[in-house]
């Protein structure tokens, strides 16, 4: 972990030269929790943001369990095969309380990660909503620094950031599980809505037929909604991971999407828009520290907190007495 | 408009007797857009708060056409006839680049106006996003001061802030036209993730059956995602809120949605973290407002967000020189 400026510096010449080791530790440096960090990992992604060339940027999402991990091997596979470079952002599926593997990211994606042309980074979620977009968009621009031509976004499709987290990216892939009713109860509908390519998984063995009726279901159903003007209905396909089968179409699809994106403009005001999120995130997140760290706030702003919540308390007054 | 504290002390015994003239003066005040006028909008608010007594919050959304007027009137109607009182906050659809008349909410609601227990109310939208949220608390709240048994709220719904306006009510009605595709094409997915009742408005003449139609689509869609874990699907009902048929049992559906989040504890969840919203929202409100108005930081903000969104400046820098 680098300590001085000068350190910062030169890991950023690493991360532009396209160093691998060099952008783990960068990427190590930007995930630091520790508040000393963060002058440096703020310095580090200044000095390669004006290097970084706009990768393809796509987000894999789903419920846990539905196989995004294998899905982004074999599609990765897909992207390296072809002669690009691909960064693989994995949410550490450890952490999370249901499913997942304890064997790491690269064991997951074992054939994905012996390609020269890979290079994936697990990172911890730590459960907090919103808190992964924050990170996630610095360590992107670490990656876009170091030149790799896609960037992959794993995310676990359960929470309320899935908004954000389709910010971030050219195109959100969200993937189901074959099944109607029961099988999909966990997932958010809120998933739907920002998702630009639908895609149901495990469309193997004994579950292809019913993997082909939720897809059916499935395109109905987001039939009935557009996202964004003239960006059309949502493709739906099936694909088995697993035994490789529909990858390549779902490359296509994403390809399509993008391709439509940018003709339409949708593309660059995407990428417009978060990086004002960003910024306004990060903006409204000093003013928040820089505020609270005047002494006694934060108690007085958490029994101010609970009264509010319990209807003691309106939330005006309660605004002036902490401003007070 | 009371220009003293003394003033808004008299306004708040008013509305807390339940005059609907001190309540209307109130409601402006409330709603006022001029500085000086907060300070003692919020004095106001925080007299009448510990007089308010619960009312059954039930927000109707759709896009505008869809005929959220029509059906106001005829389950306000409904809940008057039942002996409640009812206050109705109507946006004022004039201001509205599509549809809606130009004649005024009580002309609209016509009939339920006549009532002597009604209460209706047209808000200028302004076409914010998320502004609406935050007068539309106050005034709920001036409404429960007043004594209102049963409060709505009409937003179109076409934004993002649906999340944000199911959060304000106990329930909140999405209304949709019939037909599929082409005629759905204007309404956002998002606004599906947060109904509690979803209504097929219109079923009435040649459009019964496509309406009928509708509402198979619509629930086989709502049937593969549950919101809240025990909430149960979301019902689908058909309604004709010109011929008035549905109308008594679109109104059962809401009371058995609030019965069940009751005895869930989703009720007072809900309602808790609606006021954890509001502080919050206030709170940063007041920061960034405090933050703007010291000399030349709005023209720095302005400048520095069209670096940003251009990808010339880092974010966190940016926010630095902003605070620097």
């Amino acid at each position: 972990m680098p300590e001085a400026r000068r350190d910062v510096d030169r890991l950023a010449a690493g991360v532009l030269a396209g160093d691998r080791l060099e952008l783990a530790r960068a990427i190590t440096l930007v995930e630091s929790e520790l508040p000393e960090h963060r002058e440096l990992a703020e310095r580090l992604v200044e000095a390669a943001l004006p290097g970084a060339r706009p990768s393809l940027r796509v987000g894999v999402s789903g419920p846990p369990g539905v196989g995004k991990s294998t899905l982004i091997d074999a599609l990765g596979r897909h992207v390296v095969d072809g002669g690009r470079s691909l960064a693989v952002l994995a949410v550490d599926p450890s952490s999370h309380v249901t499913g997942g593997s304890v064997l790491g990211d690269k064991t997951r994606m074992s054939r994905l990660a012996a390609s020269s042309r890979s290079f994936i980074r697990p990172s911890p979620s730590r459960g907090v909503l919103g808190g992964i977009a924050r990170r996630t968009r610095e360590v992107i621009a670490l990656c876009e620094a170091a030149g790799f031509d896609a960037v992959f976004v794993e995310t676990v499709g359960v929470g309320q950031s899935e908004h954000e987290a389709a910010g971030l990216v050219d195109s959100f892939i969200v993937l189901v599980a074959p099944g109607s009713g029961d099988e999909l109860q966990g997932m958010k509908r809120g998933i739907l809505e920002v998702a630009d390519v639908v895609a149901v998984n495990k469309a193997d063995g004994i579950d292809r037929e019913r993997a082909e009726q939720a897809a059916v279901g499935l395109s109905n159903a987001l039939g009935l909604f557009s996202r964004t003007a003239g960006a059309g209905a949502t493709p739906v396909l099936i694909l088995s991971a697993l035994e490789e089968r529909g990858v390549s179409e779902l490359w296509s699809a994403v390809e399509t999407f993008v391709a439509g994106a940018k003709s339409r403009g949708a593309y660059a005001e995407r990428r417009s828009r978060d990086r004002l999120a960003w910024f306004r995130g990060e903006l409204e997140r000093a003013l928040r520290e820089r505020f609270l760290a005047a002494p006694g706030v934060g108690e007085k702003l958490g029994e101010l907190e609970g009264l509010v919540a319990a209807g003691g308390v309106a939330p005006s007054r309660a605004v002036r007495e902490l401003l007070g």
